[in-house]
């Protein structure tokens, strides 16, 4: 079984920020990430708001840099079909991983999350493209256009306020009735005249050419479809934390989110986590690569001092 | 009186990252900064731990990468003298600077923090050629060579024991008989062979030719003066929080940094603060980034919620 200071978890932003950090205060330090990359900036065609970039950056390119950045100070990265299991009870912590198996004093889960999709007919064609999953993130592509957002909880609505600032137009999609978001960001958004509200409605289709030009709704009462002329959609339905890995080894929230300290410690001595896994108020590439370092910093100061 | 959004104090990497993201999220946003660039990013002559430039970048190209992003959203920046006050009382926060006076709904504080100098011949000349005030960001410049530390609390040992991670032999240097860092950070030093005490001493000078070379050293107990040949030395003796404009308009800690909850809101509802000047523990340009997008997040949601 090889031996090391710290184990990562995780390839995104986060992962590769810790493995920075721990790589250049020559802790020994592997990576362990997925065949597949797939972390969220990998797959975000254009990334304008990480700061040092002032013309935007493909997300893929971003993230390579990263990762040159990272193993210069001597990261080990592996790529596995999936991590399998982690043992924290020992004073070292062990990963397994198909047939492999790691020890570290500490280790950092950086494993990222998922937004839920919708799971219809050219969501995924469309992504990118008029399809996001995070205003704050992909906003500003949208100004003085339509746009629609998918979902009635605060995360839909917040998304809507934002993109009213900008946007032309901005349409909220519910399949229900009513909202589940809370009453005051339900007063802001029925207050902006630019959101208009289809509810017990649901989105069937997205239909375009290269970019979004419609979506494809059905009125779940009359069972009426129509077509609505949109640039883009922006779906809030959840985010899914990739946290099945620890279930039953560290505290997570009610959705899955694994509980912190603000020096990303969790309820586990020696397991750390960073980036969009972990409980927090944003999740961006900028908080990301905050978590990564503070993560190491973390872990080292762990290793120095508990072991 | 111009009216805005939010205010930005301080144009370092978390300002100028609160202002990318406000900016874009189209809240009409003014930072107003030093005339005089002196942000601990922009002072740093290379950075080869902020995440996206493999082979490293000079603070100032940053910086200035960091502006030209937040302007093109929009960002409006004033530089003065100094910002002299700031009134928080009213619905509306006053800033005062020179004869302007600025409201807006949010503020955010990113005043940064400065490192506490020596104050000895040499210090200023070689700060970038040897001279340092962070280990974690210049350590691993020293590989395998030999450094000192200045200072006796818990930041010089935990510098120390970094530096002994990488560099041939780690000096640590205090003018006192007892070093005031807790016990366990003293006991780990002790055991670490490569890092020597030299206590009841003080530097009088620092040396050297384009690069540090030598330390000119006083043992305090019998005046004797002595050169000690080192390629760096680390100045770990505290570090002071640019808060005097709000001293008693925000909590502030023993040493003065702006107390905070997780989302960088601090002690009175519409002023967030981010980055160094900030009670926090890790200072560095990926946490500043990180909490100046919080922090205009926070803003944004402060403006919409509750205003």
């Amino acid at each position: 079984m090889d031996d090391y200071h710290v184990i990562i978890i995780g390839g995104g932003a986060a992962g590769l920020t810790a493995g920075l950090y721990a790589s250049r205060a020559q802790l020994k330090t592997i990576l362990l990430e997925s065949m597949i990359p797939s972390g969220q900036a990998y797959m975000t065609e254009r990334i304008e708001n990480y700061p040092g970039f002032p013309d935007g950056i493909a997300g893929r390119e971003l993230i390579e840099r990263f990762t040159q950045q990272a193993t210069r100070f001597g990261l080990e990265i592996q790529q596995f079909t999936a991590v399998d299991r982690v043992e924290a009870a020992g004073e070292k912590k062990v990963v397994h991983a198909g047939e492999k198996r790691f020890s570290a004093s500490a280790l950092i889960i950086a494993t990222g999350a998922q937004w839920q999709k919708l799971g219809i007919p050219g969501e995924e064609e469309f992504t990118g493209k008029g399809i996001s999953y995070c205003a704050t993130c992909d906003g500003a592509f949208f100004k003085d256009q339509a746009v629609a957002v998918v979902g009635g909880g605060d995360t839909a609505l917040e998304d809507a306020l934002y993109l009213g600032r900008l946007a032309r137009k901005v349409y909220v999609i519910h399949r229900r009735d009513q909202l589940r978001a809370q009453k005051i960001l339900q007063r802001k958004a029925l207050e902006e005249p630019k959101i208009e509200f289809l509810l017990h409605t649901v989105v069937k289709e997205i239909r375009g050419e290269g970019v979004v030009k419609t979506l494809l709704l059905e009125n779940l009462k009359d069972a009426e479809q129509k077509e609505l002329a949109v640039s883009g959609a922006f779906i809030a339905v959840g985010q899914r934390p990739n946290t099945d890995l620890v279930r039953g080894v560290l505290a997570l929230d009610d959705i899955g989110y694994i509980i912190t300290d603000q020096d990303c410690a969790t309820s586990v001595a020696g397991i750390f986590a960073a980036g969009d896994v972990r409980k927090k108020g944003l999740r961006q590439i900028t908080t990301a690569v905050g978590d990564g370092a503070l993560a190491a910093a973390a872990a080292e100061r762990y290793i120095e001092v508990k072991t």
